[in-house]
């Protein structure tokens, strides 16, 4: 139910393991674009026979109409699992609970994937692979349920997390929309700055703001929607905020500490961020390459680090005054960095090491 | 005066030049390193001859000593013009007026440049190339010493901006200080988080806390050197925050008129920051390339865009659970987008437009 990005995208990642798919959505046309694109074929009428009844059906439709559309489902479809793929998932229980359906056959999900654009034209197939994909059974929800969704997320090749719906919405408060909050307010600090001011920005600047050129009018939405969890994660956030302010008006050593003490905890919690083994951040190191500024250096570079018989974690371009200086950042496992940057030195390369 | 990173970096940047470079460091061991890697000579003994006077004499010492060996400078050398490279110009200025140094033969400078790690054996002759210098003259001083720091700043390849050192103070609270604390204090609500809260965590995460592994020692320095406007940048962020916590508390429509306000200044401010050509932000667009897995291929996918006859502004690596997902974001003119995605998709690549 829903054939915008992520419903359509779910429908074409299905069908690449001939899973049967209907499709509905209140706008006829998007039907037909995600139909024409392999999705899937449009829901029988209900007056046909016992064989067009889903034995599962996803709500794929905005986050404010998501209950009713989950609601409306479960009654149209007694034997069916409904599970839905909103970002917030707290008040969709609750409006569930609330308007008293059968709470047994519906097990809520967030497949966290999304494009800076939406549509059934805009949808892929493969939007899902790799992705966590959250799954909030309710108090009350059939195992058989519960395995369903687990089920469907498997078959979509995403990585089911099993938590419940408090639970998923503290999490994503702090790693998605407090991260979006504070790159907003950043953002918006340089429109008090002079010219010259932001002229003489670097590569922290950039990092720190590239998500606060989001869509304003979903974001939103999605932080009305998880209000209290994000209320939360800032309210602390600013708790450390004001000791840090207070920290700074003052002159003796215990301002001085509480400076160390803020900046010591952030190199603890940055500890924590996931590297490339899931939930384990594995050490990893940085080979910081000097690449002359010509057309192919880049694919030299890469070719020569294939050469050595290296893996690459992550590539980042530094960057002064907006440019690129032509110091390419090669992150590899920590173990990996003193070999590979050996290895390209000895290949030529102008190893920063 | 101080042979440690940045010191040797500029004294190494200006022997490429031919410039006549003498070396001095509280630790002689300090300037033998700086001397073996060819960066000058030590300064000849204050008997000599009026030849061992220096035109120029600039001060690289830590910033919490700068203005003692800026003053020392100054009454040491009377007919040299004396800069520094201190972070952080209002203290050192106010610390200069206090002492009643000759102010018209002194010109603060800054840099911006720096590694993650000090002394003579880091420094790198390009360390400062491309760079912003920014400039600080005093009300009092000569024009002719404004012009000899310019001069070099230019003959070390760094981009000079004239500012008032309260501008350069106020410019680097924006744009260096105020992020590097917003990442520490995002980095610290990680570690009140599940274990599953932090595993699903993506990109945005990652980029938002990046720079919360800078050494908290150093940076305590830096933000109590720079409190007051520091603390003017976080006060205005916070009032911004106040104004989101009670919008989020709120349920009528001023609330949700609040964040798609902040949300749209940060659209505004994330659009104010530099692009390649320096202040001026140039569109650029992204091309996402799916690429398997494989060593090598990062190396074929440059070989091609540059065959495809393409310069790259930037370069990503999606991460989903802190892996690659072998989507890799190139990121070029917004004109060059079209043609390089036709390209690389008629090269056989999987293009993600």
């Amino acid at each position: 139910m829903g054939s915008g990005l992520i419903g359509t995208s779910l429908a074409l990642s299905l069908r690449r393991r001939g899973v049967a798919v209907w499709l509905v959505d209140r706008d006829p046309a998007a039907v037909q674009v995600a139909v024409d694109r392999g999705a899937g074929e449009p829901i029988p009428s209900a007056s046909t026979s016992e064989g067009s009844q889903p034995a599962l059906v996803v709500v794929a439709v905005p986050p404010a109409v998501t209950a009713a559309a989950v609601a409306d489902a479960l009654r149209r479809y007694p034997d069916a699992v409904v599970t839905d793929v909103a970002s917030v998932k707290v008040p969709i229980q609750r409006a569930l609970v609330a308007a008293g359906v059968d709470a047994t056959r519906y097990v809520g999900g967030h497949p966290m994937a999304g494009r800076e654009v939406s549509g059934p034209a805009a949808a892929r197939a493969d939007l899902i692979d790799d992705r966590p994909w959250v799954i909030t059974p309710g108090p009350g929800a059939d195992d058989a349920a519960v395995d369903a969704v687990q089920e469907l997320a498997l078959a979509a090749r995403a990585l089911p997390f099993l938590m419940s719906a408090a639970e998923h919405d503290r999490a994503v408060a702090v790693v998605s929309h407090t991260p979006q909050v504070l790159a907003s307010l950043l953002a918006a600090r340089l429109l008090d700055s002079s010219e010259t001011a932001v002229s003489i920005a670097g590569q922290g600047l950039r990092d720190m703001t590239r998500i606060a050129a989001s869509d304003a009018d979903l974001w939103a939405e999605i932080l009305s929607a998880n209000a209290t969890p994000v209320a939360a994660v800032l309210g602390a956030l600013r708790g450390d905020l004001d000791a840090l302010l207070h920290a700074l008006g003052s002159t003796d050593q215990s301002g001085e500490d509480v400076l160390i003490d803020t900046l010591r905890r952030g190199n603890a919690g940055r500890e924590r961020v996931p590297g490339r083994h899931g939930a384990q951040s594995t050490p990893t190191a940085v080979v910081p390459v000097a690449v002359p500024d010509r057309p192919g250096e880049l694919g030299r570079l890469f070719a020569a680090v294939a050469a050595a018989g290296f893996g690459v974690e992550d590539v980042r371009i530094e960057h002064v005054l907006g440019r690129p200086t032509g110091v390419v950042e090669i992150t590899v496992g920590e173990s990996a960095a003193g070999p590979l940057g050996a290895a390209l030195g000895a290949a030529g390369w102008d190893v920063r090491a």
